[in-house]
């Protein structure tokens, strides 16, 4: 287990999405977060009172949360000092950067010295099988997007909330290092190696109660370039009963990828559909999660609207509303 | 990249099959094999000059390849002696087998002594990048199968051999162990990370001439339950031009999934090209390769016929009838 609470490392993230590690923690586990580090040039922001190390130590912070994913997974070399004064002054680390802390040497010396602890989150946690597609008990949701980082995770951590508030058997499978991050277990899968992908997401979704939701995190997008067969293998090593379309409405090109345009929600139900009745054939859409963070309250509802009634399917956004209505359309 | 040209190491093979790697060397890269080393017992024959250590160097071999699959998943006692001997004669040694080279102590010894390298071709030779989804120049051709196991690499390693004789730029670019033993390089893909499987397929099939054509070798299926998330990377980082359809019409199962029966080829043509117009809009299906080896001549040039009729493109064994018409089938 990671040592709670959280200093929450924001670095120079160039954006708000670059910090949706932190965004998470701070979302669902707030009371695991005591303050925010930024750096010159950081665009994010956890409304979290800004605290130097030593100030954060003096609040309690037992953890420094890498809380910002960069391209790559490349530990910056502008991070260092900030992470060893942050060992230097009793906190772990932890990250779930591809690139590990404990291939830093500056930081294994750290934390040597310190007696600290470095956490690698991203590490796959043991070896996994080859998928073998087998039909397991139990029920199992997945949310698939248009783009990457489009709600997915929000939607799956939602939905278990609202599962246990109406006392339903539900379980959110983390798949990211964020979800890791919050619950303290699941599978790093963009780290997994590629023969094993689905069977790992298989291994982290097993027979269960008949009544029983596993809600898993989505990865990628079936439509991204750069990620796609992450997604796949999502799809098919999580057998879904129901699948949610996440989708983010201002988003003008994939992210990333300055030269492609988002698919339209009809064609994400069908590629989504066709790919997973491979593995499932009665699955179905239980609804679509939009976030509608960058619209405001009006125009929100106006296009959930809209979407609602061009795709016949409960649409709604999860952080404004919660996530009743996409529990509503699973059976 | 590996040295050529090799020494084929047959080890003691039980029987011709078992020499898989060093048959595909033969027959696709003969002017790669200098000669074989055979051991008591060997039933493989590649008819090659049975060599010595001292006489392959003579002859001009950079590295002993093992050639062969092993009983019983280890490297044996007999055959590192002729491993050692080789490294100490000055030929990097090179494998694709379960067990790496560089876990046997002996043999790590023994080209520190001599200064040569181990090649593990099941382990990524280097880090790839994340995909960039950027527009290629140059043209590509990638097989995708109903099913794993059914003539991909063949069929790329074929049409390279085709277009090369008309004298047209062609360059077969492996993906699996096999491939790239043939070939001295490639992309050991089910070995690579998830989030870094498009990319390294980005690596492999760079800018090129205009009229320069990568095939590129496929790997598991679309529809494969443990795999496809590996072939959706390959069609995503790969950008194809051109698709070719694989298939074994005498499959009664996807290859280990009981429970899973195979796509129809229009599902796969449906389904692959929906995938790969996320790349590029233009992607065409140029043919249907179909592994005939279980069907007498009669039937299998009947069955040709039959999908041929059906699916209106051309539809061959290119091990039986050559690739020509696959290769007439690109733009």
């Amino acid at each position: 287990m990671i040592p709670t609470p959280y200093l929450l490392f924001l670095g120079d993230a160039p954006d708000p999405l670059a910090a949706k590690v932190a965004q998470g923690i701070r979302d669902w586990r707030p009371e695991n977060a005591v303050g925010q580090f930024r750096m010159e040039g950081c665009r994010a922001d956890m409304r979290l009172p800004d605290m130097e190390i030593a100030e954060a130590v003096e609040a309690g912070a037992k953890t420094l949360v890498i809380g910002v994913a960069n391209r790559g997974g490349v530990i910056s070399k502008g991070w260092i000092a900030v992470l060893k004064e942050a060992l230097a002054a009793g906190m772990d680390v932890a990250s779930g950067l591809h690139n590990l802390l404990r291939d830093e040497p500056e930081l294994v010396a750290a934390a040597e010295a310190a007696g600290r602890t470095l956490h690698d989150v991203r590490l796959p946690p043991k070896p996994y099988p080859i998928a073998n597609g087998k039909r397991r008990s139990g029920k199992r949701c997945l949310a698939i997007g248009t783009d990457c980082s489009v709600g997915k995770m929000y939607t799956a951590i939602a939905m278990e909330q609202e599962m246990r508030a109406r006392e339903m058997k539900a379980t959110f499978r983390p798949t990211g290092q964020t979800g890791i991050l919050i619950t303290g277990s699941g599978v790093p899968l963009d780290a997994v190696v590629a023969d094993f992908m689905a069977g790992a997401v298989e291994d982290l979704t097993p027979d269960n109660d008949a009544d029983h939701w596993d809600l898993i995190e989505g990865q990628g997008s079936l439509f991204h370039a750069s990620f796609s067969g992450v997604t796949l293998a999502l799809v098919h090593g999580g057998q879904p009963d129901a699948l949610i379309l996440a989708h983010e409405p201002t988003r003008t090109h994939m992210r990333g990828l300055p030269d492609y345009q988002l698919p339209s929600l009809e064609e994400l139900r069908d590629v989504g559909l066709r790919l997973a009745q491979v593995v499932n054939p009665d699955v179905y859409v239980a609804g679509i999660s939009v976030n509608t963070a960058a619209l405001d309250e009006a125009e929100a509802l106006e296009y959930l609207a809209g979407v609602e009634a061009r795709m016949g399917l409960p649409a709604v956004d999860p952080f404004r509303q919660g996530a009743g209505r996409l529990v509503d359309g699973l059976r």
